[in-house]
């Protein structure tokens, strides 16, 4: 049988002419016109062990991270987050494991005024299944398909700081302890940029959440716009953790990190007061990286302004021809 | 570390004071006041292999099942499906799976107007996860907690025929080569009551879909809404199937089946015209099985009118103190 990729699959079986939804599968969130005046974002994300997250996560930070991951979707649309389901799969009823696991997660739904509304536990290997809900005002909504040439390309937050936790893991790089558990805490405890989504509906032309690493999620934004970019890798936010790194280390975990649930969007030249001023109501930090130009692609240049290649397989989703359907 | 049972868990760990949610933890659905005159149902279901399905159930009707029982969930508000989310994860990217999987359920999708408008796939252990929308006018939504003294309660369809098939695959008894095939399409394709469940809005006093067998879904709706039943185990319908089994497989089947997605459901005496014409309207068959009483309990008596005892372990759901949490 032909192995096809993950997205290839689902916009094979699953994409569907868009009817009842404003808008179906293929961005951030599903939105679902359900009443005049008002939108309801929608997303589903599943976390399975082993391959979202390992056995020796604390599962306070697995709870909070099984939300995150979903809050940060509806902050990629501009959503203000209503409530959510869990579905939840798990070897064993095992208290010491579901006490902290709620309340990592309960903390950050309240934190976001989210509520818990249904769901379903059952026994099996340990999966985390969330859809979570939120509003938007109708077509007020940030999609990825709205990015124009001469936008600018910001991003909020740091990048890679979850990768190189990673990377340590895996030992291929060391950092000291502190600096350590810093950037672990970034892989484990993603804050999802709900404040800065809200406050930059009516500013950005387009949005995503980085969720897959910076050249996967900024293509997909591409794609869906039918645009191209140009990014300045020296240009890229980094913490100090990772600005001790060695210069290649650095622009792997910058370009193909994932899990830094940042939000990277655009927005027209002379709405520059606007972002800032949007940025300083969200007290989060955002970036100017790059320009969008016309055409297809993305490209990288270092502060020079020499072409850069990006790191080799980071490019995988950015090749996708099909529209994306995961949320 | 001490072993708590599924509904306890949930209820310790995830029942919150309701705020936004018209209707919140606890009922067949959540139900969001997303907007004046509507409200949202919403339902999340998970599957997982080797707990919910074997292997070799055809993925054809395994999608329709998937979806199936979440649309039984809507069926047990009176919701109207509006569209659904879909997180699988699969042990590889097979086509030879997918592609029956995905036609089976937008099969069942498509029958009731019900759009998939987002998800995840990922790859795991064989988990499938659906959360389902629906809308309903707002208070018109049928609840477990509306049964009254002096109500009659009611069941669509047949019981008993998916557990008849699991006895079977079990070696528990045999049924003949037809029958078998019958029998076991109930089991895989079980077909939601959402015709049934829109037609009752504004007749049944309270519904619930049974999913777990009548002894603990009937119990769960008695005890939020703090009465309690007889019930004719010989007026319980059954197929010709069941019927022809010995009479403890027969109420073995019924009463702790399970897997029938059927609704149960309650309507004052004087609306047995109404439910008569909303069974005509819905084209099913509904049979009136017993009566509400004041008090707390589930009590089944045979026609002669002695008591009977439930089949052991029957009473499992029913014993849970705890609202129950699961959608």
């Amino acid at each position: 049988m032909a192995q096809l990729g993950e997205f290839e699959l689902i916009a094979r079986y699953f994409t569907r002419p868009v009817r009842r939804a404003a808008l179906g599968v293929g961005d951030d969130c599903a939105l679902l016109a359900v009443a005049p005046g008002m939108t309801l974002a929608v997303s589903s994300d599943m976390l399975v062990e082993g391959r979202h997250f390992v056995s020796t996560v604390a599962p306070e930070r697995l709870g909070h991270k099984a939300l995150a991951v979903n809050l940060s979707d509806l902050a990629a649309c501009g959503a203000r987050p209503l409530a959510f389901t869990l579905a939840l799969a798990l070897p064993s009823a095992d208290e010491a494991f579901l006490a902290p696991f709620a309340r990592g997660l309960l903390a950050l739904a309240d934190r976001h005024d989210c509520e818990l509304v249904g769901g379903d536990t059952t026994r099996g290997p340990l999966t985390i299944a969330i859809t979570v809900f939120g509003e938007v005002a109708t077509g007020a909504a940030l999609l990825r398909s709205g990015a124009r040439p001469g936008d600018d390309v910001y991003v909020s937050g740091t990048l890679g700081d979850a990768r190189l936790a990673l990377e340590v893991l895996r030992g291929a790089t060391a950092v000291e302890g502190a600096a350590f558990a810093r950037v672990r805490r970034a892989m484990e405890e993603p804050r999802p940029r709900i404040a800065l989504g809200l406050a930059l509906v009516g500013i950005a032309s387009s949005a995503i959440d980085v969720s897959d690493g910076l050249v996967g999620d900024l293509g997909h934004l591409l794609h869906r716009s039918g645009v191209a970019a140009v990014v300045d890798v020296d240009a890229l936010p980094r913490s100090a953790d990772l600005a001790a790194q060695a210069v290649a280390m650095q622009r792997k975990c910058l370009l193909a990190g994932g899990d830094d649930y940042e939000l990277v969007f655009t927005a027209a030249v002379e709405r520059r007061d606007a972002v800032a001023e949007a940025a300083a109501v969200a007290a989060t930090t955002v970036t100017r990286i790059g320009r969008i130009e016309s055409g297809s692609g993305l490209r990288f240049v270092a502060a020079a302004g020499r072409d850069v290649a990006a790191p080799a397989g980071s490019f995988d989703h950015f090749r996708t021809v099909a529209a994306p359907a995961s949320s």
